[in-house]
């Protein structure tokens, strides 16, 4: 089983959280795991997409409080660990597609680069180097899986 | 859902490995899942357990390498925290059965009832003051729901 | 140099607080650098006691803020990890010095002897096997430093 | 006190090496405290000119053994956390200087920036967007403190 990290935005416009919905759709669809930070935006556009195609995500969340991920996270774990919790969503990683999302972002891109993972950027907010494009959410899933 | 705890020595001899299968089996049975360190011992035999009655368990691994974790696990998180983990077991739970165990267990009931989580001890190794004895994996179980 | 860690209640009574400043000195007059979790209760007279003595003490806070250090800490490290950073004094610290205290106190010393550290316990709210005992501050120490 | 974090590659070049050497001793001559990895290169070089100037470093290693911590660090912490104690140096400084450095480096710039703290840049191997350029160490160190 293939785990693909799933990060970007807490909050994000419609047109990501679309995007977001199709990339977790997609990866339910093709049978990997979806990891993520479990909470709002792009999580939860993920999450959401992931659950309707009947996959599963795993929600690694900041606090301590399980109620606070989202409602379409289907486990979740309270880390307790603040933002550090976001170098345990690239360790729990295989492969990671980014979407959108800034500094937070970008920190989790550079962790996975630096531990020799591959990420896919979807609309990046800024170009990281060794990040691999990818032009629509089936791409995406595609070139993680490849 | 709740989510229990399963806490324990990494090896065991069978008539413990029997309890903790038992105790998985339980938990799965009675629809909550099972959240350990993922490793050997206590943690597969309860895995195992769990596995078999068609239950799910969430296993937070100290290395970085998922492939470390029992074949019994239904999700493994690679956390590549060393032992520190153990401090995520507990923040992932929301009830604790520790299972024989030595100063790992020690240490994971110490910071559950630090973190005001009910444990409950099943053969403790050594009494932990605050732990409530169970004397069979059912007991152990349902006063974990309780 | 040796680290040696002080552990023990973030509130204590006066008669604790007067024992764990006496351990804060003699760690400091030892040549020794004291490693704590830089808050209130034994953290602080320890520190007290090590910062009266001429000697560096080493805080390592659970929240963001490193005003919230006791105003005795030589060096305070904001972890923001919360409670998980018991586990870093542990890993910080060659040997432990157990000052009174409950879970939180309990589950350094099972995480310490775990990782085959030296604890020395003075006064101990309750026994942990494998703990050695001492009955005075410069009995503590002394007993740390050998 | 300011806690200046220096972040920058593990190995580097000899003019690499100048330009940390004198950060820290410029660090040091301006009564801050340097923040580090205490690791090689950038970091080495940095601690070696901070205590060249009389001033006082921590550094926050990876692994569990304080013997790796190069010779010029004052204060070594054992981490035991890996790389996610690239977190921990972030937390730790009040503000950061990088210096060179590839993907540990702007892990650690964008984990700063989301936490709001302010990031100096000198000689960047990629451009961080919020890092604000220096041209010297002396600018880097007159403009991390004001």
């Amino acid at each position: 089983m293939v785990y693909i990290g799933v990060i970007g935005a807490g909050e994000c416009d419609e047109q990501t959280a679309a995007l977001a919905y199709e990339v977790g759709k997609e990866i339910a669809l093709r049978g990997a795991v979806l990891v993520c930070g479990g909470m709002g935006g792009v999580m939860e556009a993920a999450c959401q997409g992931c659950k309707d195609a009947g996959g599963i995500s795993l929600g690694l969340l900041p606090g301590k409080n399980r109620q606070e991920a989202n409602s379409f996270v289907s486990y979740a774990l309270a880390t307790g660990m603040g933002e550090m919790r976001n170098f345990l969503v690239v360790r729990c990683s295989d492969v990671l597609i980014a979407i959108s999302g800034k500094y937070g972002t970008l920190s989790e891109m550079a962790i996975a680069l630096k531990e020799r993972k591959r990420v896919i950027a979807l609309q990046p907010f800024w170009q990281c180097p060794g990040a691999e494009a990818a032009f629509s959410p089936r791409e995406a899933v595609s070139k993680a899986l490849d």
